[in-house]
């Protein structure tokens, strides 16, 4: 296990009528709230009259941002970072899942910095200080409701890079699993990928001796296996969409990295394909990750796929290790199948043409991944399997 | 998966050599401290002296409580009151296993009380206020490193109580696994025990809708039988070392519980044991346990006993379930063996006389559990069947 500083400080409130606990906690960083969000889905929901309600209630005043894309852009986040400015905000309040929680963060960081706000997501470094945020998650995906990390997109140039301070981490989310029963079946299909994608990225790794991260790595997956294809088939669930709500959290919030070295691959190469194409990150993961996995088994990452295949999908394991190891990774591509997502990337209308210029940005940072370190012509060799 | 509120404040410093962040993050909450210790392995093991030089090197002043008790006895907290307040002392550190931390705990929560200190402990409603707290972890097993809670016991009047409060998680654990090589084999052994308890006491619950806080107790369990054996075997192997002192915090912090109806019914039990005859508290866990499960097993609990053999131990699912039970039940006894703990209450020194005395005790605040919940009749016949 490698040493690590861990710091969690992000409250959580879990459960049905969870909202209850908003006016209050807002109340404790000031009473001007920025509320950002994406489309009309909480309007429709009516989730976005009954925060109106609570503000109106307790003398909360607040202004808004709404329309933030699936795939945030910088743009969005600089008109935030003027409502801010202009209005002495207290608090956002981001009321959605990841794509407006990340904007958020970065309207947050942005409100503190002088220059384009472009620079402090390429160079988080750039970052000091930060607004505290806080948000209401409608969709059990990229954990971002509870770490310190954000992912935002720059249409002008084809980038799309992640962010982080250690400062940036919500003050509190409310994480209340009705709000994710009209989340539709193609949506909550991407959200379980992304949310296996980062317990993937944190699972293989070299650091074998982090058994109880490994132990609780699997414990993550099997409840995504469990629950994914549930969740789809009887969306108001509430013990399936309650797992796969905490699991999206646990997942990346650093339970499962703290001690290990982490692998990020498989995101490194879907964000040159979101970036060049605005496709939806979790179908993106699910498409590459088998490919991927094949590409990094040989024989020094055997044992780990055959841990992986014996531990969370239960295959015998006194078979043959490649064996093991293949149809752990087949099991996986089934997986992503039956909750519907597509499985090739001419689906999704990519093509040949832009995937060298994808590899090469891809490793733009340099080689991705150390578990099994790709070049660009490695990630060019696993956009091309998974045409 | 039931409703609750998740917080988890205390920073982790984890590794080797992480005492070095020791002076700033005391330098945080003031420059007076006082050292709160128990016997003299932290003198012989160098980490006294280490910590002495760095208070010295950073101009911090501190004073010293050392001599606490393995039981830690509410005299020690009283002594620890005075010795704050004559000394405005600004944090408290405690440097040692659980006990040295739960007599800082209630020390610090002392500080503010204004009646006898034993009243808190009765009744943890009358914390107001708490003093920061911070630890330096030589023993793992209590996770009260990254808990909230405090166990003190009254010699005079034969009490054992857990007391408690939302704001005494210390703000921050240094946990360097080599301070934890000389922990001789016995109390490695109990404290392994102590962990695994923690864990049974909220894995088996009413809750099994909270799938995935179940598969993360699993994951924990398994990193226990893992490793605590080894530990055992080869005291200085780092890996084990590492994943049993990351496992006793993770038990207990609440990332298990949350969600979920715990029991807690043979912690109830083993108090009584510890406060009329002052034994070692994992000992007494590890001779409850397998007889409490053996009591709990019936046709509404065999499941959950189930799944704990087929997850936990693999056994094979296919065959009869009370065997599966019963031989979960038998290898959870035999893994005890292996790590050299006695198995019987004679062993300790424990005979019939206050059993019924005990159990009456034990129950004083109510029925203990609700998985399978205990009258003082049921406490007084897992007594017996532990002889």
């Amino acid at each position: 296990m490698l040493n690590f500083d861990y710091s969690i400080p992000t409250k959580i409130f879990f459960g049905r009528n969870k909202i209850e606990v908003l006016a209050e906690q807002v109340k404790n960083y000031g009473s001007r709230v920025l509320l950002v969000y994406g489309g009309g889905s909480i309007k429709r929901s009516g989730l976005y009259g009954k925060i109106v309600d609570i503000f109106n209630k307790s003398e909360i005043s607040f202004f808004e941002l709404p329309g933030v894309e699936p795939n945030p852009r910088v743009t969005t986040v600089k008109k935030g970072v003027e409502i801010c400015r202009e209005n002495k905000i207290d608090i956002i309040l981001a009321v959605g899942g990841g794509s407006t929680i990340d904007c958020a963060k970065v309207i947050a960081a942005g409100y503190y910095y002088d220059g384009d706000v472009w620079d402090i997501v390429v160079d988080p470094r750039k970052i000091t200080k930060i607004l505290p945020i806080a948000t209401v998650l409608t969709l059990a995906a990229t954990g971002s409701e509870m770490d310190a990390g954000a992912v935002i997109t720059n249409l002008a140039t084809s980038e799309k890079l992640g962010t982080g301070h250690k400062d940036m981490n919500p003050k509190f989310s409310i994480l209340d699993p009705t709000y994710t029963f009209s989340v539709p079946a193609n949506q909550t299909a991407a959200g379980t990928a992304d949310i296996m994608s980062h317990i993937f990225e944190v699972y293989f790794s070299n650091t074998n001796s982090a058994f109880v991260q490994n132990r609780m790595a699997e414990a993550l997956l099997k409840t995504c296996i469990n629950y994914g294809k549930k969740a789809i088939d009887e969306p108001e669930n509430y013990e399936a969409r309650s797992n796969l709500m905490w699991t999206s959290s646990l997942a990346i919030n650093g339970l499962l990295s703290y001690g290990k070295e982490t692998e990020w691959s498989v995101h490194g190469m879907e964000h040159e394909l979101s970036a060049f194409y605005d496709i939806t990150h979790g179908v993106g993961l699910a498409i590459l990750t088998p490919h991927w996995m094949e590409y990094a088994l040989n024989d020094k990452t055997l044992n780990k796929f055959v841990e992986y295949g014996v531990n969370v999908w239960g295959l015998d394991a006194s078979g043959d290790k490649y064996e093991i190891a293949h149809s752990a990774i087949k099991k996986t591509r089934e997986f992503f199948v039956t909750l519907g997502i597509p499985s090739t990337l001419k689906e999704i209308g990519i093509g040949e043409e832009k995937l060298e210029k994808m590899a090469n940005q891809a490793t733009v940072r340099g080689n991705l991944g150390s578990f099994k370190p790709l070049e660009a012509e490695d990630v060019l060799n696993i956009y091309k399997a998974s045409l």
